[in-house]
């Protein structure tokens, strides 16, 4: 019996399932009907389908409970081989790849140096092809067919036209990147911005399911945000909304890396901290334009063992992210305000001062229930969002693929 | 034939004729289903029962029309009196009652001079009865029923569960209000923030129709803002979304109403102006606290009559006030902004060092396309949005009503 594909609702529920498996792992067939609101019939039935089509694998009954009650159940999980994505995360000069299996889980990764900001469109479209095509030739023999790619940029871009419109990793401006990639590769392509990874991938886990209105704040070389609204991302009319590293901290205040002065990021972000701390400490050498991780590591360890100049810095950064967020609280009022990304790491250090300023600036009405937490940073947060987005946007495709195939 | 109101696709229909009845004023009955996608037999359907239950009228066919050719058609309107809505706009020391027909016209308005600041829970309870058992007895008997009440007031309101949090006009904090009305007038109450009334009456314009991301700026004796997501207010976790009157301008500015400093509203509200001028600039005499329009018609001439105090003062008004819309534009990329409220009144004072403002804290693309524009202020704008949104929210029970009333 076919997939009736035609049938929405019970399409719906197909989708539904796969995505519980793949949030929650091995599940048993009556706690996936639970967990989705669907009659244990219509989990039987969908879950014979997706054995028939190869997507998902039975795991044979656990032992006995601790609790020694109840008959062992059975489980069933994603095939992690059913399908791949890709995933290229762009910044200044630097792009990671990553294949992710169906399952969501990380297979692959790899690092390259590449001099991003003097790239032109067409040497960008000739890298992205090449590394594309490089990890598919070496990864993609041990999946049944690739499902998308998905693009994480830093910076502004138009999702729905697949478009770079402006990324702190260029030296260009609007470039269009998806449908060249879609064609080479024959898959769907979807750009994303580089927070919006990071959301989706927090967004998803049982700690944050009270809180719809989420805003996720990545410190890091720059400063970027992305905005939950009722727990879809909000990316205003041309997709260049939640610009925090960008709003202002002070008129005519400390040059920004976008030419503008007094932005947050001017403050608050790897650079700007390096900058502030180059003449007054001593860090270990390196590029004064881009800190490595040792030097930014170097610079919060001054700050953590009480260097009175380093907590200075520190401070000032975190006064004005704090100033930067009570904004954020004013026309937002989240429901929760996490704080991430790379620059998280000095986070300790800003976060008295952070928490002073907001609230010199704001009357408590204002600050209302708005939990403010931070996020311990792992590298991979963004690709692993990024994967979990595109196995989302392909489900659909995967599973008409999948019963082609089977038909065929 | 009832209505069948257990039919939802006939009920939307029927609310979707209303309203453009309401919005446009007088249309023939093949326009109306033009313009709601509806099929001629369903309106014809629809406009008999309508008829039928006194909610509209016809008009006698217009003469021929200047091309001479085409028959006469006869239109349609609401019946004026088919039910009323009252809005009470609570203010600083001010309350505004209205009464709006079931077409959305003013029909009666009225101020009251009130010490709101002083009020207790009760008294604002009691004194609200009071004036709209006043304006009931006065007005009620000209209609076939009061259909709904609607409180606008300026500040932060849950109009979920109906409760003042934080006002300016008011000394209280989370006042309960709904709830008590609603039982004293035997019909529902809908409270809403000032700026939301009113960007509900612009997003209904035609001029706007293509700006669903709007944002409306209203400046006065305070400043509050509304912004529309996709044509929805947008409210935040708590209602206390859209504050951009205490988003900050400058760390430890200038002492804001709110008791916080560095506030837009500290720079470019009517109080703020007032203080800027008040020691400098001969000004008519009147309330230091609370600035009266003459005043501050009075130091707005100053400006347009070239005195550079005057000008000095609306310039740094529209700096700030830049600076603010800056943030507005990189978090929320609206496709617009309006500028209206009384204080749109010395707006071409501060334009010029507003624009500058935007251009040196925003690079271009976070800018974007998004226009700026001011709208001249009528002081029944709020009213007007708040009847507009009592009717829309009521009218399935007026039908509901009107149709009980009828078989009775």
């Amino acid at each position: 019996m076919a997939l009736p594909l035609t049938d929405t609702t019970r399409l719906d529920n197909t989708l539904a399932v796969i995505r519980t498996l793949r949030e929650q792992g091995p599940v048993a067939r009556i706690d996936l009907g639970a967990l989705n609101g669907i009659s244990p019939a219509t989990v039987t039935s969908i879950s014979a389908e997706l054995l028939q089509q190869g997507l998902i694998t039975e795991r044979p009954p656990e032992t006995l409970r601790p609790s020694g009650r109840g008959r062992p159940k059975t489980l069933i999980e994603l095939s992690p081989t059913a399908a791949c994505v890709v995933c290229v995360k762009l910044s200044i000069n630097e792009i990671q790849l990553v294949v992710g299996d169906f399952a969501g889980q990380i297979r692959h990764s790899e690092y390259h140096t590449v001099p991003t900001l003097t790239l032109s469109a067409n040497a960008l479209e000739r890298l992205l092809e090449e590394k594309i095509s490089a990890v598919c030739a070496q990864q993609l023999q041990s999946f049944q067919r690739l499902a998308g790619i998905c693009l994480a940029v830093q910076g502004v871009v138009s999702s729905h036209s697949g478009t770079i419109i402006w990324s702190p990793a260029l030296g260009l401006r609007n470039v269009p990147i998806s449908a060249c990639l879609a064609e080479r590769f024959h898959c769907s392509v979807l750009l994303e911005n580089d927070a919006n990874c990071i959301a989706n991938l927090l967004t998803a886990q049982p700690a944050y399911a009270d809180c719809p209105n989420l805003v996720v704040i990545m410190l890091g070389y720059g400063i970027g945000m992305s905005v939950l609204i009722n727990g879809e991302p909000f990316v205003g009319a041309n997709g260049s909304a939640a610009e925090f590293g960008h709003s202002k901290y002070l008129p005519n205040g400390a040059l920004c890396a976008c030419g503008r002065r007094g932005c947050i990021e001017a403050y608050a972000s790897d650079y700007a901290l390096y900058r502030a701390a180059v003449n007054h400490l001593e860090l270990p050498p390196g590029d004064s334009a881009h800190p490595s991780e040792q030097q930014m590591q170097a610079l919060t360890q001054l700050a953590q063992q009480g260097n009175p100049e380093a907590q200075r810095i520190y401070s000032e950064a975190g006064q004005a992210l704090g100033y930067g967020i009570a904004n954020v609280l004013a026309l937002f009022n989240p429901d929760l305000v996490i704080i991430t990304g790379s620059g998280v790491r000095g986070f300790d250090a800003m976060k008295a001062a952070m928490h002073s300023a907001i609230d010199e600036a704001l009357v408590t009405e204002l600050i209302g229930n708005t939990r403010i937490e931070s996020y311990a940073w792992d590298r991979d947060m963004t690709c692993m969002g990024g994967i979990a987005m595109a196995l989302h946007a392909t489900d659909a495709q995967t599973l008409l693929d999948s019963q082609t195939a089977r038909e065929a």
